[in-house]
């Protein structure tokens, strides 16, 4: 633990509330939690109280806190050139791309960088209309991928121009067995028919306009939604039935988070895994610890901008901080079996233990995932399926807090995300945590 | 400079070349140049050869090459925390929103941060729509705001819903006198007449539709569109009328750029600088040394979101390590004087340099610019001011990078924009390699 000094702490937070705008929500109810410092699983606060971070901030601290490795690699690249602009070649960004590329596989032939995940999906959408000719793009109403909508239509100049006939956007309802938008009652027949249904968007919207679908591999905000039976390999065929760039927004899911390099690698069927031709990516590529995202492109979408300008950019693009640190982040979870990690937690430790508390807790509705992406689906009555409200949640975040656990909450749902180097004393301890925060928060409804 | 290897030059640009995309061009023909380290005005290629960056790279690198306060702070903070979520409040955040504020004077309550100009000009366009509850967007045509335009819409959770409407962008034209779309034969009238034009648009789109007017105080790829006399006064006064909010994109112009902390700082009139009601920021506030931007928020439009939601937000706002580099790149910046170096340097070195230049070149149709922000307008034929071709200024930048000159272009000029640190001999060895390549370039004309 680095020097603390609790008066730091309250300067952090006066400051905080009196200059600092957030995120997502009313500024006036806002009291942020301060933290000081943090090392693998775990961070500090000012008085030096300790908390498990299973919320991996937002989901993004893949390989830990302060991996010494790529705290490394940033001061060293700091030393020699922290920015180039993107047109100039750095031998970082080279590095860093060839890496991504080795764990995709080889139908993909480039990478392009960007500052994070929403602008990763702003790309790969614009090279997906700009290959087909085609406006539309379809994705899931249980998604997040970013907050942009508007710079390059309020530019004036000549790079509006190519991006302006992106205009639609229309939505579907992917799987989730557990609340079906389909009647279905099993995993199979959640998986048919939501690829009936998202075949009759595609013929209702107007097949020959639709450039691309963009979906989570595995939805993560909207509740870990983990892809049912033959439901990516539907879509892979419905995107070449139909002439459509099939994109997975691999942002949250990607890189470690389902135990594998990307989380379509965790799918197989007997053909192998379902290949898209976008990968977008952010978050574990450097478990954030420099913002940076992108997009792998498949040899065929870059070969078609061989000849054609792309009219996509950004100053950031393989900034050689972002890039030392991604090179150093991939080769340290190569190295220390960070991902191996990540889905023996998630098969032998997670699994069984989230099982048993969901047994125990009435409030635990469903448990949802793999490797080190967990939610667990909060219902006031079990049979129902109703979601409980925010305030048992708001309760919960308290009690896991005062525990020493950091915990992740969306709507009704806790999300069980620590970074895929967590070990199995740290889980049975979080699990533990879990156990009395669902025990206290019960004694009170 | 840090030890070289010119074979790690071919190693990057081998790895580049293979597994890059590239941003804003087809990917076929580029022949990106490498670097391997910088320092202050001046990069170096792994042979050792060294260049004067009189580009900023993207005009980013107001403090020039590796300032060693920001890079050492880069690295404290890294030994520290690299990353927290948004939520949580950290030291160096509240540090870098309180001398951001300062800066910008009392008008302005909080600072909301992003990961680069873009993403500023984003939720900049976002506080404005929430607020006016108009939608449609004035802009230049002359201008650059950022490449992102579809990542929220995607979006498929409730996040995308307060954003939906959404969707109004139109156009106008700004001052430029020495290319008036106005009909105007002085900067006085040029001023008065784009006045008028906009007030037109205004009406035009509708008055009680428009929620902002968004313009780089002095539009930068476009040109160094210095503001004639009264402009700025005037779309204040236009902006107020029509109860528009006026965001001022100083992405490129801010911070140093034009000697002042802003660049509105650099127009006032006798009622004092004309102030906008947000300032978006990114490049020079850190000199990009660590990807990060904002939107600087006035008191008024921050209190409206203290019981609102704000419906934006990204995993990298306030990133520790970007908002360590801004504190240091601002301390120093006003411990060594870097704004008024700037100021000088256009007033005393940059000014008559350029104008000396002119004199001698028929193909600089005109000079325009202050600070260190300034824009060589090429012509082939001064009567007409008909722009020179791609192909002149290929010729030009080949001449420049020979001779030890890294330059920056757009379109049919070359922008002198060297960092806001460069010495007068720098600008003097600047001017010398200029006019040789002018030179070399006319003579094969
Ligand atoms: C799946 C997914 N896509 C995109 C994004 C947006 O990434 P960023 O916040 O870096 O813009 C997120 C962020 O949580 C995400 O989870
Ligand atoms: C005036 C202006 N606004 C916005 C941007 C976009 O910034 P970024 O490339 O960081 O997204 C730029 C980039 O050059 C710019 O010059």
């Amino acid at each position: 633990m680095n020097d603390l000094n609790p008066a730091d702490g309250e300067l952090a937070y006066d400051l905080d509330r009196a200059h600092v705008f957030h995120s997502w929500s009313a500024q006036g109810a806002l009291t942020p939690f301060v933290i000081a410092g943090g090392a693998g699983s775990t961070v500090w606060d000012f008085d030096g109280t300790r908390y498990l971070d299973f919320s991996s901030q937002l989901v993004n601290t893949n390989i830990g806190h302060q991996h010494p490795a790529v705290v490394g690699a940033i001061k060293a690249q700091a030393d020699i050139l922290t920015t180039v602009a993107p047109a100039h070649a750095n031998l970082a960004r080279g590095e860093a791309a060839k890496r991504i590329l080795a764990r995709a596989g080889s139908s993909f032939g480039k990478v392009f960088f960007t500052n994070g995940g929403a602008d990763a999906n702003e790309n790969a959408i614009r090279m997906a209309r700009l290959t087909t000719g085609r406006d539309k793009v379809l994705s899931m109403y249980r998604s997040y991928h970013g907050n942009t909508g508007a710079a390059i239509v309020a530019t004036g100049d000549w790079r509006r121009v190519p991006n302006e006939f992106a205009r639609g956007h229309a939505h579907f309802f992917g799987p989730f067995a557990y609340r079906s938008e389909f009647w279905a009652d099993s995993p199979e027949q959640e998986s048919e028919r939501a690829l009936q249904h998202l075949e009759r968007v595609i013929q209702s919207e107007g097949q020959s306009g639709i450039a691309a679908i963009l979906i989570e591999t595995v939805p993560g905000t909207a509740g870990v939604l983990v892809p049912p039976p033959g439901y990516l390999r539907g879509v892979r065929r419905l995107a070449d039935k139909y002439g459509i760039v099939l994109i997975f927004d691999e942002v949250m899911c990607g890189f470690g988070r389902t135990g594998e390099w990307f989380a379509w690698q965790a799918f197989p069927d007997d053909d192998g895994p379902v290949v898209p031709d976008l990968i977008t990516f952010a978050k574990g590529v450097n478990s954030g610890y420099v913002p940076t995202g992108g997009v792998i492109i498949s040899e065929s979408i870059a070969n078609a901008f061989e000849t054609q300008v792309f009219p996509g950019g950004l100053t950031y693009s393989g900034h050689p901080l972002a890039m030392a640190s991604i090179v150093a982040a991939l080769d340290a979870m190569e190295d220390d079996g960070i991902i191996d990690n990540a889905r023996t937690i998630g098969t032998d430790h997670l699994a069984p233990g989230l099982a048993a508390l969901a047994a125990k807790h009435p409030l635990i509705g469903e448990v949802r995932g793999l490797g080190v992406f967990w939610a667990l689906d909060l219902v006031s009555d079990p049979e129902t399926r109703e979601p409980v409200s925010g305030v048992v949640i708001g309760q919960l975040k308290k009690e896991l807090l005062s525990r020493g656990l950091l915990p992740f909450s969306a709507d009704n749902r806790i999300h069980v995300v620590p970074p895929c180097i967590v070990t199995p004393e740290e889980v049975a301890t979080a699990l533990a945590i879990y156990d009395e925060a669902f025990t206290a928060v019960e004694a009170t409804l």
